[in-house]
C-alpha cells in the first residue's frame, strides 16, 4: 500500500512522492545540500533531475516541498519551497528487541519503522545468539522506511546494552509493554484497555528466539512500569511477536483512529 | 521466541521439539511414511536418528508422539505412541493478499502462518504487478511455518484467482476485513469489537502495493460482509498491513485470550 508509483510531473496539488529525511533546519527559501547517497537515489534510483519537486522532512519542522537545483554526480540540492504538513506529535513508543540474525533484523526494523516506532533498543540477553549489531546499517534502514511510510520522523536506533542496565535505568514514567510467552500475561488487547493507560509514553520489550529466561523475565516483570501481556497459544518468532504487539499497541493506544493523509 | 533449541534427549514429559506435519492418519500404533524432505530434515539439520522422539500432526486427529523406527537416506519412518494434544478448534481466518515480490512473500506467508490464518487467498488485482504464483512453494512455506509454531493445522494455500471471481462467489456467512487505505474506514480496533463480529468466520483483505483500485475498493466494500478498517496514519507495506491487521483480529476476535501451552 505504499504509493511509491508517482506518474509524471511534479503537480502543485499532490505531494512529492520522493520524500527524503534531512537534517539541517527547513524553513521557506532554506537551500538543502542532500546526502551523496540521496543523490545518487534520485539520479540513479528514481530518475530526478533539476527542477523536479521531492518532500524533506528532519523530525522537527514537518514536510516540505522543495525543488531540486543541481542533481548529478557532484551531488544534489534543493530549494525549500511550500510546508506541506506541520510537524505535529507521533506516538510515542519504543521497541526493546534482542538482536536476530541479519535479514529478519533489517525486516523488523522496517516493519517496526511502519509501525510508527520512536526508538529503537537493541538488548543483549543471556540468549541472544547475535551480539554484533550494525547501528548504522539499522539506522539507515530506519530513515529509508521512514522516507516511505509519511512519516515525518525517524526512529531513534541505539547502541545495544545488557538488559540489566537497560533495566537498572529505566525511564520512571515509561511503560513497559512485556510480551511474555510463559502465559502468566493478560490477553494483549484486554491488557492495553485498562485505565490509564494512554497517558503514558511505552515501550514493547520481545525476548530472544527461546524467550527471556527465568530471571531475565522475573526482572522485567518487577519493574512497576511493566505490564506482562500474551500473544496467544502459538509461538510467534521474535520478530512476529515485535510487529504483532506493536500493532495492537497503535491500535488501542497509539495513533491508528487517525486517517492517512489524503492522497 | 521459537523454542527449537530442545537440549538432549527425548524426555517423557516436554513435548518433543520437533513437529512435522503429515497426511496420513495418526492413530496408536500406526507407522507413518514420512516424506524424503522429512526425513532429509530430521538426519541431516536436526541430527535425529532412529529411536529418537517427534510430534506429529496432520490437521484433523491432533498432536501425537512418534518414535523414529527408520532414518538415513533411503527415508524415515514413525511410530505412533501417544496423543499428546487433541485437535480441538482453531479460529476461521483467511487472508486474501495480492502477490508481492518472493523475498517477502515468503515472508508474509510464514508471518501469516505463525498469525494463525486458516487458508491463504493471493488475488490478481489491477495492480497486481506479480502475477506469477508457485502455489508448492508457499505451501511448503506455510506447511514449516506451522510445524515451528506449535498449529496443530497448515494453512490451505489456493491457487491465484481474479478478485472479480472472488467477490462474485464470495461465502454468505463470511465477514471481510476490508483494510482500507482511502481513510473511510473504521479504526481497526473500534471496528472489530462491534456487536455480532465474533460469532462469524472472517477474512482480511489487503490490497496491492498502491492499493486496490477506486473500483476494485467499491466492489469489495459493497459486499453486505465487509467491514472497511483504517490502520492509522503512515503508509503501510502490503505485507505489514497483512500482519498487523491478522494481529489485531487475532487479538479481538481470534484466540489471543489463551495462554501457550505449558513447555
Amino acid at each position: 500500500m505504499n504509493t511509491s508509483t508517482e506518474t509524471g510531473a511534479p503537480s502543485g496539488a499532490v505531494a512529492p512522492a520522493v520524500r527524503l529525511f534531512v537534517t539541517a533546519a527547513l524553513a521557506p527559501d532554506a537551500v538543502i545540500v542532500l546526502e551523496p547517497e540521496q543523490a545518487h537515489y534520485l539520479t540513479h534510483v528514481m530518475r530526478r533531475g533539476t527542477g523536479d519537486t521531492v518532500a524533506l522532512f528532519n523530525g522537527r519542522d514537518g514536510e516540505w516541498r522543495a525543488r531540486l537545483e543541481r542533481t548529478g554526480r557532484h551531488g544534489a540540492s534543493a530549494h525549500v519551497g511550500a510546508r506541506l504538513r506541520p510537524q505535529g506529535t507521533e506516538p510515542d513508543v519504543w521497541l526493546l528487541f534482542a538482536p536476530i540474525k541479519r535479514a529478519r533484523l533489517d525486516y523488523l526494523v522496517e516493519k517496526a519503522t511502519e509501525l510508527g516506532v520512536a526508538a529503537l533498543l537493541p538488548v543483549i540477553t543471556r540468549r541472544t545468539v547475535v551480539e554484533r549489531v550494525n547501528v548504522e546499517r539499522l539506522a539507515a534502514h530506519a530513515r529509508e522506511a521512514a522516507e516511505q511510510t509519511e512519516r515525518l520522523s525517524v526512529p531513534v536506533v541505539h547502541a545495544p546494552r545488557p538488559l540489566d542496565a537497560i533495566i537498572a535505568s529505566w525511564p520512571p514514567e515509561r511503560r513497559l509493554l512485556l510480551c511474555d510467552e510463559s502465559g502468566a500475561g493478560a490477553p494483549i488487547v484486554t491488557a492495553l484497555g485498562q485505565r490509564g493507560a494512554a497517558a503514558a509514553p511505552w515501550a514493547v520489550a520481545i525476548g530472544p528466539e527461546g524467550g527471556f529466561d527465568a530471571s531475565e523475565r522475573a526482572a522485567l516483570a518487577a519493574l512497576p512500569q511493566a505490564l506482562p501481556v500474551g500473544l496467544g497459544p502459538r509461538l510467534l518468532r521474535a520478530d512476529t511477536a515485535a510487529l504483532a504487539a506493536l500493532a495492537c499497541w497503535q491500535a488501542v493506544l497509539g495513533d491508528w483512529h487517525k486517517a492517512p493523509r489524503a492522497g
